[in-house]
């Protein structure tokens, strides 16, 4: 339920990030804007209007985990709430042989103990601006796709410059509808970032990849940070309110968060490219790692420790993909596609209007996509990295290109390396997060591998990166001679600019001089023949369904905040009725049906305190609001703007939300607030923390 | 170590059985033929010569396993040990959710609790005849491809009855050199086998994944079976003693068993072939349902158990493989054949009649193989049924193709349904091992999803196939509507002939029914157009090689038995020497050093009797003699014929063995003896069994 972008890290998805569409919305479906809610909507069908004052005290006390997931303010003190497993990256990065915060949890009893992230960013929405028509207006008339994607690139990359400067904020330029419409969004970005509790994950990711995207569900997925400004906890005016009941049956809830990703409206032939090739691409890789990352987990306990966030993720990934596969797979829901495409070709084609002006969007989409999948693999390989797939490379490619995209304009750079987003850069590339050259080295003799199996082993550049050796000795060559590990000598290159880094004789870096060319070559065809093609037709397309269905529509999702609304409600599965919530004791009769065994077995802090506890608490709860990955740790809030839950997953029936909403058996699954702090006060005896929650 | 064929089922090596090469032996390379034994290099080397009755009580004390692997007669009283992973297929058929022999082990303390497995087949070799003047004599000078593959098929069908019929034997044509000989095979059948002990998997397989095909290792990889016939315990003859001490450092040491496959002697493009489609296609599909086995198997512990054989399948296989793979993909490995390819054409060419007979053999191999790559796929799916893979599929293509070629004469038939094979056939086909529903739905809708990913959904057959359904919901389907897990419903079928096989609703039959017609199609051009002309061509090469380095070369692995020599010598792994063998007391140490932790966790039964072993006693030991998978189980012999230890494993520098031999630090490995003989007295209580070896 994380944001697969991060989760799989530059795979395949990747390029899809900057496409979108519009859908039209059915009973609970939407992921709206926060400056066009669903009033109408709602108010027809729940008899509620959220205020002005509601939805920016939501909008504000939202926050986004730019490691991939959501989170809520829910203190007047800079409290952040998160999902454990949103938090997971920050806690891998802070363990080590001798501790090993992920598996025993983390709890900061005073503030002082409260320990600082390694390179955690985190955002908080104060602004949007619609800026359609400045976009627009760089693109000349008559322009070439090439020319365009140019233009394009220079109004964004400067107008965030430009409003960055005065503002002192993060400024985005976010791509909606898949080019209808531009929107500038502001954060305050913080970085002083401290872990203050997380559960142990046996109870956190309780039934482990069995029970992922299951549901019934018993898991305390929740895990909490403070955001500190000049070495003091952040004050905050808009946190949310704690919920003295929680969430109860049938009630109207909404969903604030960052869903990542979806291809709500993406046209049948895209569709098909992402069956055929990109999902199955995809799941090659992702099972090709876990089963890697398994492998070598399985030699030892700090192997596991090392590897654990990682092969999460690859698990999370695998099962998330394969449950969007499988949608794709099926011939009904590609033949509501087709029928939906259909009715709207025939509705434009109907009117002469949008005829002259969207009727060949469709085509255009098609024959992009075929361009695509010719330069598919080449892509996924060098310039999403999948042939190099380590840290250490990671590393220097962001030194390499940090160095020629800094010698240019700010207009003229890769859109990551533009002079807003220079800041997280730096962030990630001085992180001092641990590297494991065991690790590192398994993985990319695994990528070198599978770059040859693809490429084919008599490619010329294949051969200049194997350099005469086998994918093994390679990697291990690479990953032992590499200095990249130390931040210092990191630092060293970026200070040292372009000629830093053309004299530098850090393997890593020479290997990732080596293939930046053609990386960049395959980079500028995408761009220029897939992404702006695809760019100018789905944004007709969109112009199209505006104009036919009226501006009730929402976006695809973005990685950016975002409004959902629904019920708490139970549903039936395979004949059975299954419950809107469990309750803690339904977690202790679940590990007992599955003989306590691991993933079944809860902690022993759980075990020890089960007395105390009232265990008809509702645990875990499912609602209709529309969510996608990236969404995990939202804040699930009620009519009074109070949280009432957490966000942590959506089951099996709601992976083919990627493409299309279905309420019938699809849910969002979360965190009962009642379980937080019933946890938080009996099994970890923190009355404090537990206090100020809503406070 | 297990044959890959049978642990990969019908994976793509299964296409490549009937071919072989040829090599000329380095150090102790080498898979001799029994009535070729390397008696100049022995005696050379080692100033031995094995006599007559040496070579015969080896070769009849050897049993193969027709379910994947090697064994020996221990005893005079039909008692046959082979490893645990051998077993495991019986032991798994055996098992039910109340008693999992896999996992707690099986003792019978008498022969009256020896229990009969399910459908093992167990062999004994009994004579060799030449007869390649017969088979190469049906081949008409000038025939089409075509037309010599049918009569050579049809030449070895009628032999083969032919010598059953008056023999009583089972009797099979095996192709040599790739087609420079043909040799009969007669054997002698036994499926009276039943189960006598085998120790817990804890043991059998301490170390489980992460130490498979490593060193040092400490494994009881053992298990014992008796062979009945008349209900009573077999007598024999030939049997092996049992070595008072063991194998000692430095000895010469003999192994008798059935290595299943090689490709020592591909040519450059048939290696390129498999480097380059054969091993990732295999390589994805293993780790496929890898992962696949896994998440069921997650789910709990009978689940667990229904894999558990399935899934230490494809892990054996996915890192064998791999280690295959990287032997391909490493230029010095490929850079020596490229060489030993170019001086061999060399020496052909300089000879007027080898340049005339042989001299376009390679470009023929090349040919082949680019028509292989062609069909590759189609191949796969259907003919060796990747795209329905689960047993009610197997099952339904054995009753469909069983009462097809039962029709025929049997000069015509496919080789597996010729008339003196169909006793193997039937056995399996009315197996009452366990079928799982669940585990078969599961595996065949990720088989209908990769036969929807590879093929296309457009396809017309995928299309029929899917019956309009998604994959998940065709599997579930289908599975839920076969009653092939009823032996009698097969056993109707298969009485009722094709009449029965037409009229039946069984889904499954009808899937089958389906797909065998285009099925058969790609076999065909795959026996016309690859294997064919392929044997022809490696006939050729394998003519000229006999010309030019002598008679003293040994045929690449056919399943069939062979006898390899070398000696118990350590060796040195980056740095470490490594000893000959380990000790009892190092797998207590092992334990230790790993957390104890599954799969480092030895048995109670271990740790009670830890205080009564002799710690020093030998437990496992490594060998230069030449093996690969399907050795399983085979017995090493010291020069007097006593057993010293039993093959489990090769090492990880021993996997690129499928191609090339190298003895620098390339090693099989065995459990010593001594072992054996310690843990059945003092573990396993078990002074009757210990006595019995070698009596």
């Amino acid at each position: 339920m994380k944001n697969a972008q991060s989760f799989i890290g530059r795979m395949a998805v990747l390029a899809l990030v900057t496409l979108g569409g519009t859908a039209a919305a059915r009973g609970d479906e939407g992921m709206w804007l926060f400056n066009q809610p669903p009033k109408k909507i709602l108010q027809e069908k729940y008899g509620f209007e959220p205020t002005g004052p509601w939805l920016t005290n939501l909008q504000r006390a939202s926050v986004r985990f730019n490691s991939g997931g959501s989170g809520s303010f829910v203190s007047s003190d800079g409290l952040v709430m998160t999902n454990h497993h949103v938090g997971a990256d920050a806690l891998q990065k802070l363990s080590s042989h001798e501790r090993d915060y992920i598996a025993t949890g983390f709890h900061a009893r005073t503030q002082a103990e409260e320990i600082k992230c390694v390179d955690l960013e985190l955002n908080v929405l104060v602004g949007i601006e619609d800026v359609t028509a400045r976009i627009n207006a760089a693109v000349k008339p008559g322009a070439s796709a090439a020319e365009s994607q140019k233009a394009r690139r220079a109004a964004m990359n400067n107008l965030e410059k430009e409003s960055a400067d005065k503002t002192g904020l993060r400024c985005d330029v976010v791509t909606l509808y898949r080019g209808g419409l531009y929107h500038l969004y502001s954060y305050k970005r913080y970085t002083d970032v401290r872990l203050v509790f997380a559960p142990e994950m046996a109870v956190a990711f309780f039934g482990g990849d069995p029970d992922n995207f299951e549901y019934p569900r018993y898991d305390l997925d929740i895990c909490f940070f403070r955001i500190y400004e000049n070495d003091r906890p952040l004050k905050v005016e808009h946190y949310l309110k704690w919920s003295a009941e929680g969430a109860a049956d049938g009630e109207l809830v909404f969903v604030s968060g960052h869903p990542g990703h979806t291809n709500r409206l993406d046209t049948v032939a895209n569709l098909e490219f992402l069956r055929d090739r990109v999902y199955p691409y995809t799941l090659n890789l992702i099972r090709r790692r876990e089963v890697l990352l398994s492998i070598y987990s399985e030699r030892g306990l700090e192997n596991a420790r090392r590897a654990k966030e990682d092969l999460f993720a690859m698990q999370n990934a695998r099962k998330a993909r394969a449950g969007g596969l499988a949608g794709l797979q099926d011939p009904a829901v590609m033949g509501d596609k087709r029928k939906e495409e259909k009715k709207l070709r025939d509705a434009v084609q109907a009117d002469p209007r949008l005829s002259k002006s969207a009727g060949d969007a469709w085509s255009q989409v098609g024959s992009a996509v075929k361009t695509w999948n010719d330069i598919f693999y080449r892509h996924q390989l060098l310039e999403a990295g999948h042939a190099f797939l380590c840290k250490k490379f990671e590393i220097a490619r962001f030194l390499v290109r940090l160095a020629e995209e800094s010698a240019k304009p700010n207009a003229d750079r890769l859109r990551e390396y533009r002079e807003s987003n220079l800041q997280s850069v730096r962030l990630m590339l001085f992180s001092e997060a641990p590297i494991y050259d065991d690790l590192e080295t398994v993985k990319l003799a695994d990528a070198l591998s599978m770059y040859m199996e693809i490429a084919g082993a008599d490619n010329e550049l294949v051969q200049k990166v194997l350099a005469g050796k086998s994918p093994r000795d390679r990697a291990a060559e690479l990953i032992r001679g590499s200095r990249l590990a130390d931040v210092a000598v990191r630092r060293q290159l970026a200070d040292g600019g372009l000629k830093a880094i053309q004299s530098s004789d850090d393997p890593m870096i020479r290997l990732a001089r080596l293939v930046d060319e053609p990386a960049r070559r395959v980079r500028k065809s995408f761009e220029d023949k897939v992404e702006e093609p695809l760019r100018q037709a789905y944004a007709k397309i969109a112009d199209a369904r505006f104009a036919l269905v009226g501006t009730d529509v929402y976006p695809d999702a973005t990685f950016t905040l975002r409004l959902s609304f629904g019920e708490v409600k139970g549903y039936t599965d395979l004949g059975v009725q299954l419950p809107p919530w469990t309750t803690l004791g339904g977690a202790y009769r679940h590990a007992e049906e599955h003989g306590s065994r691991w993933p079944f077995a809860l902690p022993q802090s759980w075990l020890d305190r089960k007395p105390r506890l009232n265990l008809d608490t509702p645990f875990n709860f499912v609602l209709t609001s529309d969510i996608i990955g990236g969404n995990s740790g939202s804040p699930v809030v009620n009519r009074r703007g109070e949280l009432v839950g957490i966000i942590f997953d959506g089951n099996l029936e709601s992976l083919v939300w990627d493409f299309v909403y279905t309420e019938q058996t699809g849910r969002a699954i979360a965190v009962h607030s009642s379980a937080i702090r019933e946890a938080l006060r009996k099994v970890y005896d923190d009355q404090k923390l537990a206090d100020e929650l809503g406070r």
